[in-house]
């Protein structure tokens, strides 16, 4: 049976922004970075439910649990353990919203990771999933991904090979992956973004992608810097949604000419990837890709990072 | 430079049958079996070019080289390395044609592969592919497909990634994986079944297959048993197939039933393949496939061989 331990009072984890598709796994490919990210503190109350108190980092987001990503991941938690006592919740957003890097299953991902150390034993990410699930259902509906929640939980580079019934697959890959980020500050919103693309495609795109997805499965597990520059491809999604990035086939251009293995869009966008095989290499094409946007005169921040093979983490505890 | 073997009069070779699409992996998974396979003869002759003298096992196959599969992919590989002599063919096709399990691409294969015993320093599996390849051409054109070759002559389990330009990935798999091969005798053409296909799918579908995919290699690699029965799943291709195959249906459950961890349709059928995680299981599978047919007055070919890791081998050698 779930037990809570009586003597912690409060608890801040932080989890980690995630990019999601990478070029040919659309909506089931994903993987963790270590920088940016958000933080939730929970502090132990006797009023039962959960009651924000505090967003920073950005504006706009609901204090609302009900309507909260954090607090209805939160909501969801307490409804399956029922511990005996509330939570108050302070979410510090460090990332902004609508980069396609996650943001709302970063902060999903660390209110049920701080909340799960509040138990005796904590959850494995599997079980924890569901619940974070519940928070990124606030801003898809039914056709919830669970791609930035399950890379953000799990850390590492993950397959969601399925959502119904969820079946995440964690991957073995090189441990020198580097991913260069740059998010430019262009407004496009996910909705938008799924919109314009096709609901039908041709089968032999099909078959192309899924070639190119299983080549990349077999490139990352045996370590195969080479056909992971082969199979990082999307003849599918990209060639829609990459039109509406302005500047994005520049800044692919320029990652793909200073080393990277490949580059794509994170998420619905408009930030971009590019995977490298070292931090020189990341820095390189990091730096050229801001360059793109420097000339576009678009404001850009970029971050650099390899893969985040842990996921969350606590950040501090207070006990009794 | 490539430079024949002078003293060498006459080889045979066999190359094996394989199973391609593999459920989630169609156009681009392919494995070679032990059982049943072609065998070609050829023997060093004055005239240059090729003379097919014979062919056993089957009727209607044209002896003119240029027509023939095996010919013609002997023929592209003499216009390659250009020997001082000519080659007398005999083809002993020791499987059916139409089956699914790459008739043609055995023919092909072998007699490349027993061409590359008459130099002195044998070519790889990889450069051959090419000539084989042309072979298979004389039956699909332009849209030609390198699963069914590529797996013949690579052995083992493969990927192909991309067929322009060719990309063959042989993957890892577990050294107990034993294939039932059903072959109910029934005619359907590989043009009519590539006929039934839609042009278009729903992306959904779509991401569904190349979710399974990933999964399934990453459960090769990982030799995942788990992991292989729920990714052995094609939402796409069997659903229109497999109304085609009478008894198909039945014959799936039986398999899965009698412990399969996955059953499809080889190639564009009829031959229905069931992998298995040991011989007892492949057997038991097997028969509870051929009871089905068995019961539709159907008659049927069973066939249970481990996944051949080696591809073609030589039967013989004559040397002056």
């Amino acid at each position: 049976m779930v037990t809570f331990n009586e003597s912690i009072d409060e608890v801040t984890a932080f989890a980690p922004a995630t990019v999601t598709n990478v070029s040919c796994g659309f909506d089931v490919f994903g993987f963790a970075l270590h920088e940016p990210g958000d933080a939730v503190r929970l502090r132990r109350v006797r009023r039962k439910g959960v009651r924000i108190v505090k967003i920073k980092g950005t504006e706009g987001l609901p204090l609302q649990a009900e309507k909260n990503t954090a607090g209805k991941a939160l909501l969801a938690f307490i409804e399956a353990l029922n511990p005996s006592f509330g939570f108050e919740m302070e979410i510090h957003k460090k990332m902004a919203i609508g980069t396609g890097l996650g943001s709302s299953a970063a902060s999903a991902a660390a209110a049920v990771f701080a909340a799960n150390r509040f138990l005796r034993q904590p959850l494995s990410p599997a079980k924890l999933l569901p619940f974070a699930l519940q928070g990124e259902r606030l801003t898809s509906g039914e056709s919830v991904h669970a791609d930035n929640v399950a890379a953000s939980l799990y850390g590492g580079f993950v397959l969601i090979r399925s959502v119904h019934p969820l079946d995440v697959i964690p991957l073995h890959y090189p441990r020198n992956l580097v991913a260069a980020l740059i998010h430019p500050r262009i407004n496009l919103t996910t909705s938008q973004m799924r919109r314009i693309l096709r609901t039908q495609v041709n089968l032999s795109d099909a078959v192309r992608q899924w070639g190119n997805i299983a080549a990349f499965v077999a490139a990352l597990q045996n370590e195969d810097f080479s056909l992971m520059r082969r199979s990082l491809n999307d003849v599918i999604i990209e060639p829609v949604r990459g039109k509406v990035i302005p500047g994005y086939e520049q800044a692919k251009e320029a990652a793909l000419k200073n080393g990277a293995l490949g580059s794509g869009i994170s998420g619905s966008g408009p930030s971009i990837f590019a995977l490298c095989s070292s931090q020189e290499v990341a820095q390189k094409a990091g730096r050229a890709m801001q360059s793109v946007f420097e000339r576009l005169q678009i404001q850009s921040d970029l971050y650099i990072s390899p893969i985040n093979a842990r996921g969350p983490k606590i950040l501090h505890i207070t006990q009794k």
